[in-house]
């Protein structure tokens, strides 16, 4: 049995509206699960290894959604347009380039290594639609630790021919590769615009077959939306999605801008996960997720990078450009919509985005063993802060230096 | 006569719709003069010891319009509520602290020397109502070699007592006692609902009397707005600067949200400029500045951090923030608004707000020199980027870590 015991100050999610706070308390994790918060050591857990991080902060791992680790090496470039004409210009041709393994080998490292030092354990991730740097990065993600899924992308029509397939024999044939046990595979269609009736059908098929869980974005900008309509008959996006079967309570869907009443009464039906994605929202000028509403009406929701239509790939960023969108939405979209608190932001990137991966994001006894260590000694203050404030401001201004360690299933990654 | 030189990639603004681009190029800088951007060293220069910065990216100092070094301490905290309340219950309490000396000597030490991680070459400061405290902020930034204003706050009104001053007479005092020669004092009534016309009227009398530039806020917030209504009989805010003599092309008015085209036409007749603090606007959900209006009118406009209300310090923050702003009031309030571009953020940062300081912020012949080197690389690439990508991505991006030097007046600082 593996056993060890940190000691800080330790910060978790209770519900949404509280962020419970332990001084100086003692976090037990056997076997990769965490077994609660303690003021002393209970007696059954005297002689395990204590790991003292002193006045350091301690939160639970954080679930990145949505993430397109094909984009980030262009991630914070190209910013000045919307969606499908971004697409077209950067998006494509950077994916177009995971046809070589070597580039892609590279790119994917690159890409892993720098998630390591992001308060991120949990993600699901989007790669391109060639099968052998799929699997790549899925052995990088594992090698360095991370838990969650990533997806050969499908595309085939309104698509450079580059990246055009003509059936999901190749999407078949990676599902059965996978050799990955904590990186899975998750079925990827890129989005409606990009897959036919047909492709989409054969993906319903495989999700069956394979039982596996399904990532896609949906609802995300206004011409996407025409694009789908005149593309589907369906009333509304997400039955284009669902009328093939991939809409489920294992279905993480990106964006939901615009989604329409009707479109969310399904997801929540179907119990699919929102990925709220608010910096790229704002990057690629999509719009404002009317989050509030989501949370309101009982909508599983969580927090997303979206890189490389958002540019950092910690999720604290993702966290605070939540804040501000919904401040934004609130001032200039619906003055009765309450903007988002810090507490809720904190509760989306982990417990609530962490509960698609299971029992993940929470320090709760039963809950995997996911946990981050911040070190703000770095940051100079004239006096003393709580640890709530601490904690706050490190989560606004804090980078990769006090991301101190962190643990993925009771296995130290960093 | 001191000389020297430069070398690295250089990249300065055009005009605001271009990003001019050097490679390998030199810089030359004699007596703290920028000579301009040669691709060889003329001869006139041979001989003039150069710093070859190899790959590095070099641009031109950036200029912080808007800043409270007095709220340093709590910046990324307590962002849930909006302007007047965030005053009362952050803001006062904070700048509360400054009549202790101790206090105020460490917060405007740690201020100042992380101030020197950013890009920020020149700055206009607000510090608190405390005279003393006020001489050590601007002693401490010229230490360090910042050129700028700093501005000891004037209130009489709607603060708590321990804030509020009687007259003008502190000010004077401290106006007089101000020994340093590159941070300067402006006045600096906190805003018309802190101060009252006997106090305005004072202001500008010193104003005049030795000839100081003046800095405040405007138009940020709309109970703000209504607050001015009720206490001063006004068209509209700016007018209870103007009839004082506090606008003018020295004036400098942070936000300008809610400007009516009677309060831009004033402040454009007067060569007002406008400090621009897109993140603090969304954190404290003030709302959104029209920028693109005021750079097609030809209003004078740069970019603030507006710490504490922003939290980032650097410039960068700012840039990055003002175009998601701009693509939210696109998207949100008026689809004939153009976003901002790249280019114009960066113009904005460096030879936009610079000009309120003389000839700063380019590297065209005659302009002060100051410059800011970038190092990006700890940031990899799988594949080689362009300058102008790479110095997008720096801006998206970087930490202290990528300002690897630093020089203001030709002296280097960092």
């Amino acid at each position: 049995m593996k056993r060890h015991i940190l000691k800080g100050n330790i910060c978790t999610s209770g519900d949404t509206n509280e962020i419970k706070i332990y001084k100086n308390s003692f976090l037990v994790c056997i076997d990769g699960i965490c077994r609660g918060i303690f003021e002393k050591v209970p007696s059954e857990y005297c002689g395990i290894e204590i790991t003292d991080y002193g006045d350091m902060i301690i939160i639970p791992g954080m679930s990145d959604l949505h993430v397109h680790a094909s984009q980030y090496a262009y991630r914070g470039t190209g910013m000045d347009m919307e969606l499908l004409d971004w697409l077209e210009i950067n998006a494509f041709p950077e994916e177009g380039r995971f046809s070589d393994m070597e580039y892609a080998a590279c790119a994917y490292d690159i890409f892993a290594d720098d998630l390591l030092k992001t308060p991120t354990t949990r993600l699901c991730a989007f790669a391109t639609v060639h099968k052998d740097a799929t699997l790549y990065l899925m052995e990088a993600l594992e090698k360095r630790g991370f838990h969650g899924y990533a997806g050969k992308v499908n595309m085939d029509r309104n698509c450079p021919d580059y990246l055009r397939e003509k059936d999901v024999s190749c999407t078949e044939e990676w599902i059965k590769e996978c050799s990955t046990v904590n990186i899975r595979p998750a079925v990827t269609p890129r989005f409606i615009p990009s897959c036919t009736d047909s492709m989409m059908e054969e993906l319903g098929r495989l999700c069956e077959k394979y039982n596996l869980p399904v990532q896609s974005h949906i609802s995300e900008n206004k011409s996407e939306i025409e694009l789908v309509h005149s593309l589907c008959d369906v009333e509304f996006y997400a039955q284009g999605y669902d009328r093939y079967g991939l809409l489920n309570d294992r279905t993480v869907m990106a964006h939901c801008i615009y989604s329409s009443d009707e479109e969310l009464a399904l997801m929540k039906e179907r119990g699919v996960f929102i990925a709220h994605c608010p910096e790229s929202n704002m990057n690629i000028a999509s719009g404002i997720a009317p989050v509030r509403k989501y949370i309101d009406s009982g909508q599983k929701v969580g927090l997303a990078s979206d890189v490389a239509g958002g540019s950092d790939l910690s999720l604290f960023g993702a966290m605070t450009h939540a804040l501000r969108c919904s401040g934004m939405y609130w001032r200039l979209v619906d003055e009765s919509s309450r903007p988002l608190t810090f507490e809720e932001v904190f509760y989306m990137a982990t417990k609530g985005g962490g509960s698609f991966f299971g029992k993940t994001g929470s320090f709760e006894a039963g809950y995997d063993f996911d946990a981050v260590v911040l070190d703000d000694s770095n940051m100079c203050h004239p006096r003393q802060l709580s640890v709530r404030q601490r904690l706050e401001k490190i989560i606004y201004l804090s980078d990769s230096r006090n991301i101190h360690a962190k643990y993925i299933c009771g296995n130290r990654v960093l």
